[in-house]
């Protein structure tokens, strides 16, 4: 615990705060979720989820360091007219999201890829986003009876409405009825 | 400055390094690379970048907190069998090290999406990346035409010479010759 603290230490305050209560066991208790929940056509939402201006220059600062995300002067002067974020900050936006949403209740064990992603329009500091996960399909693994796999459209949209990104990929759960198919 | 250096306090020790450093006009000079520049077959490589078990597990806490991103013990009892990077830093850094290797120095314009990503290797602490950049075909833009397309195919490598992810898209390239196509 003390190696948890001294580490949260150096991590943004969210970082730091979630780690600092987080227990190992507590994240995948029986989940309540498995793969024959996810129906074609269930909806799940999350949200609304708001982005400053000093999450987006920080992300960006780490991973992204393109004007358009950096700085208010510099962005106007590129095709985005003003500071936004990263596509990557909102790819990562809508992975938590989707974690405190319903995956940590499921039985997710993570995703092979991911299919596609649009980034329809920018998202701006201050703006707040809401994430509706639809599920497409979902078939059973050949090599591995115990999972599946769950296609969704994921979506944020802005407090406009505007969907502002759409991620398209399918996550592998685990099956309540751990038979062969 | 101030507020950059105030802010820059609350980063990862990285972000904050950049941004007290860097400044805004020294980004964008006049690129070196345009659109024309990105002719099929041409490679660009960067690094290697190590990526510790103290960025992957903050990383996570923020934005992917399922276990086998967080805790050495938690992650043994999933499938990935141990401590492993999220996918989405695995994009992140992917993204920093295009930036680092030949986009700040680009006419680069930011990019619609992404085509595809595929996980194929997990990145363990203390893993070693190398980045190899492919660029598979370029079009001019019919409604931009001072700016084009090229698709890339994206590759991660790892000490050992194994793929570990790949991402393919197309970004947005402002041309050298800003005359309609």
């Amino acid at each position: 615990m003390n190696n948890r603290v001294r580490f949260a230490a150096c991590l943004t305050d969210r970082a730091a705060r979630f780690l600092t209560v987080w227990k190992p066991q507590a994240v995948q208790p029986v989940p309540e979720l498995y793969w024959e929940d996810f129906t074609p056509g269930r909806v799940f939402t999350h949200g609304p989820r708001r982005l400053s201006r000093e999450e987006m220059v920080g992300f960006a600062a780490e991973f992204d360091p393109q004007p358009m995300h950096l700085d208010e002067e510099a962005a106007r002067a590129t095709m985005m007219g003003g500071l936004c974020a990263s596509g990557w900050l909102s790819c990562c936006i809508l992975m938590r999201m989707c974690a405190d949403g319903f995956l940590l209740r499921s039985s997710s064990m993570g995703a092979p890829g991911v299919d596609e992603v649009k980034w329809l329009a920018a998202i701006r500091p201050g703006d707040e986003v809401t994430l509706r996960a639809t599920v497409l399909d979902s078939r059973t693994s050949k090599s591995r009876p115990e999972m599946g796999f769950v296609r969704f459209n994921f979506e944020l949209f802005n407090v406009g409405g505007d969907c502002v990104m759409v991620l398209t990929t399918s996550l592998m759960m685990g099956r309540r009825e751990k038979t062969a198919s």
